[in-house]
């Protein structure tokens, strides 16, 4: 069966998650948890669903983003995208008229994220696999060519990530028999968002400690002193061998992030998430999302970051997640992805996984982000347990949601948004 | 008057430029030129007009980022924006759920530029003066009150803005006369397009001595050879004291672009434009284009540059290229815009005469580009003499399009697509 691509149908789906906080930072202070969803149709009955995360207002943008590269993807084969990926990744990324307004960033690159992840999600539906079990056993050579190694040779060559793949072929199946069994280690956002009161944060924590999470990320930035007694407050309440990570969300410049984490280093983080601009190398951010395999090339010759927080919906999908991976395996930097939002935490196991079994195969310093947000309209939503995520079973990328809660939230149209609106 | 904004419009305008491969270069090989074209229209009857470039597909990406803007602009004051003109650019560009679309960079600050492009002509028009003009009367605290000094701190501060500004007063008025009597210097893209056949390129090149031009640019990076042929023709036909610079755009990996420029090295190009990935400071780029404050900053610290490309539509309009201009004259590079595409000659000019003016004071090493297409399209279109760009005199941001070309060049359905759509 070739799977031809006869249509793609994208829409834009809220959550108004901004009524109570879910979400909120530093810098972004009212987020409606939202997707701009996609779904590819085939000749042959498959579809392929894929999805990139926004915050709400803007996620037309997307839609229509992913609405102009449709053309490139409707006509084509599964087959013959990835008998020569890395061609049509570069097809996605390098149009001669669209890259102006990127290239490879922004949301433009948000639109390839949703359009690529629909088309992996059909790959693995199609060979009857969760995405990281077919990762894990593609040939290395297979695996190496759907990246495109454009402006990242100087740090990594073809050969060079072959090289590493293979080497990491050595205890492959103890590892992937070991995830199956425990899973991989998470850690959790859900307690501390910057909206909630103090109440609630330290009812979160305890009902957290009680089903097995140790590790706690809080989120900084917008005042010193609420910051102070936050971290003081979460840190008496996991105790001293717990971990504690903190995120700034990009709140500062420089100085202040260098003056503002001294006051905070008495409750012993183990990171400051986005202390400044995601764009700024050279400020020394210690752990970065970034939107592009070029952006990560630096932040790791500049030994900017000592974490890798890779993102399933920012970066071009599996492909360009795959570089940035070997990369950071090759700088020997702990990869810890970022997860949340609407489905990075169903999308982003699958990466984490294949990563652990086919790259680094090292769990020290770390962990996957975990939200306890919306799970519930996707049709296979993760499974943690003891504070593990548990690898998912079913075929595919783990983004297709429930149809009825995909038409309750379309933005503006569902109903969830229609009686919100009568209400205003 | 207080000149409220009471509607904005905004359109999708395309020139056909493919056709005859005006633009083409080593990643664009087929650019349409074309425009997200923004109007705000006032209760006072005044109207603003701005936009902002792109090369076809995608414009109406840009179109659909503006119209998600609109409402941060309708209802306000002209008054109100500009006298917390910084409290504005911030508002556009840190909305808590659109700048997860950027932030700062792609079509949202494509389309962030090009409604502040129509307000900073709104305000021009309301002052009865130039752009450039009503720059070089501000009032220094005025100026730098239009600057969003996040992320930048750590190179210059506001009050360090404020005093190179102070400084640069001495001899202002001398070279307000000076760039009246004389024009800022230029140099032409025109005559060397990658898609241009020998000959053409040869009949292009005489023309522009015979009317004065000494400084040309070349594309180059798609085919050694060619290159190397072109490269001797136009040295050969400029001979050896006038300039030439070579232009990748972005063409190259690291180690491709030192060995591509040593071939090249025998024509003494002056620079080598974006040889690799915008994104990527460490590779060391020797003049480029970045797209936004963040990156210019980070290009200076790394000496990753020599020359400073500013653009009027890819960053932050003139707020933004404010805050690069005195970075640029901190670290004694000079500035040489990036022009040509639809009105970006139009814009610059504005900036590089206040540059002249108010900031850095110096010609050596300095010029703009300038490319001899679709001028004819603009109500008051650049003045170029002797190769130089005479400062305009009309009031405003010189980015009003006649209304007739805007209605025939519409995209999908003014005229000249209709007509061209009937052909296939």
């Amino acid at each position: 069966m070739l799977h031809k691509i006869i249509n793609l149908t994208v829409r834009d789906v809220r959550f108004p998650t901004s009524l109570e906080q879910h979400g909120s930072d530093a810098m972004h202070t009212d987020p409606d948890y939202s997707a701009a969803y996609v779904l590819l149709h085939t000749d042959c009955g498959l579809t392929g669903f894929g999805l990139t995360f926004t915050l709400g207002k803007g996620t037309e943008i997307v839609v229509c983003a992913v609405e102009a590269l449709a053309p490139l993807v409707i006509g084509k084969t599964l087959e013959e995208i990835v008998s020569d990926f890395r061609g049509f990744y570069r097809l996605l990324t390098s149009d001669g008229q669209m890259r102006w307004l990127g290239p490879e960033k922004g949301v433009i690159q948000l639109a390839t994220a949703a359009v690529l992840n629909a088309v992996w999600d059909l790959w693995a539906r199609a060979e009857g696999k969760p995405l990281w079990k077919l990762l894990a056993d593609m040939d290395p050579k297979q695996i190496v060519s759907c990246i495109d190694f454009r402006y990242i040779t100087d740090v990594l060559t073809e050969e060079e990530a072959l090289d590493l793949l293979l080497k990491a072929q050595e205890g492959k199946q103890q590892r992937e028999d070991q995830m199956l069994r425990e899973g991989y280690p998470a850690y959790t956002t859900s307690c501390a968002w910057l909206g909630y009161p103090d109440q609630q944060l330290k009812q979160l924590c305890t009902d957290a400690l009680k089903t097995g999470w140790s590790r706690f990320k809080v989120k900084v930035g917008a005042d010193l002193e609420d910051d102070i007694r936050r971290c003081r407050l979460i840190r008496e309440m996991i105790g001293p061998n717990n971990t504690l990570m903190i995120d700034a969300n990009q709140r500062w410049d420089v100085a202040d992030a260098i003056s503002w984490v001294r006051s905070l280093a008495e409750f012993k983080p183990l990171w400051i998430e986005e202390p400044t601009s995601p764009d700024d190398i050279l400020g020394h951010a210690a752990i970065s999302k970034c939107h592009n395999r070029v952006m990560f090339k630096q932040f790791l010759q500049a030994s900017a970051l000592q974490f890798v927080q890779i993102d399933s919906c920012r970066l071009g999908s599996v492909n360009e997640n795959l570089a940035v991976l070997l990369m950071a395996h090759k700088f020997k930097v702990p990869v810890c992805p970022h997860a949340g939002g609407v489905g990075l935490c169903e999308l982003v196991q699958h990466l984490i996984l294949f990563d652990y079994i086919c790259v680094s195969a090292d769990l020290s310093n770390r962990m996957c982000e975990y939200v306890d947000h919306l799970h519930e309209h996707f049709t296979c939503p993760v499974v943690i347990r003891d504070a593990h995520y548990i690898p998912p079973k079913a075929a595919g990328y783990s983004c297709e949601m429930l149809e009825a809660s995909v038409q309750r939230h379309r933005y503006p149209d569902g109903d969830v948004w229609k009686s919100l609106h009568m209400k205003k």
